[in-house]
């Protein structure tokens, strides 16, 4: 036996979860809303309406665009959204943890079920 | 701001979860499957369909049936299902409160917002 468990955010509704964490983390890594929606097989405008739900719900800016320049420009994480990502990733390791602590003291015994 | 959180115990495939927990505990609570189901607005074949599923998921009986008698019969949780529905439940409660610690210790500073 084992558990499954989804946390997300609220705040006025849905504010933040794993598919948002995915996109911004995409975003990070090939430094463009487009390329990371395209990673993630959603459109362009789709990624947009996402982020600026969150903003919205979150009350702060997550990306900034760089128009041109050699790179041909790009969006890029602002440092809130960057400090949020690593707060959320924390949250969410230390919650799985705990969580398969106390699924452990509980269900530990009914692990060979599985 | 706040956080949700569904948690699911797994045994090849989903073997436990909220809608099971309330649906023996309507069981435990009016001595009848056939009650139960109708409080939570489901059929009786659909109530026996989970029932025998978790049944095989968890490994053990959930329910003995008591046929006739002065009260006419009913279905009773088996000492093992009520052993596992305190556990679960214990384990809920404090899972909740491991989450509110870590929430409280992440995002405590933005609870403002909500």
């Amino acid at each position: 036996m084992d558990f499954r468990c989804r946390i997300w955010l609220t705040n006025n509704g849905k504010a933040f979860g794993k598919g948002p964490y995915d996109l911004l983390t995409a975003v990070s890594s090939y430094g463009s809303l487009n390329e990371a929606a395209k990673k993630m097989g959603m459109s362009y405008s789709k990624a947009w309406k996402i982020i600026n739900m969150i903003e919205d719900r979150l009350g702060f800016s997550l990306l900034r665009r760089e128009v041109g320049g050699s790179g041909g420009g790009g969006s890029y994480l602002t440092a809130e959204a960057e400090d949020f990502l690593i707060k959320y990733s924390q949250f969410l390791a230390e919650a799985d943890q705990a969580l398969a602590d106390l699924f452990q003291k509980y269900f530990g015994d009914a692990k060979t079920l599985s």
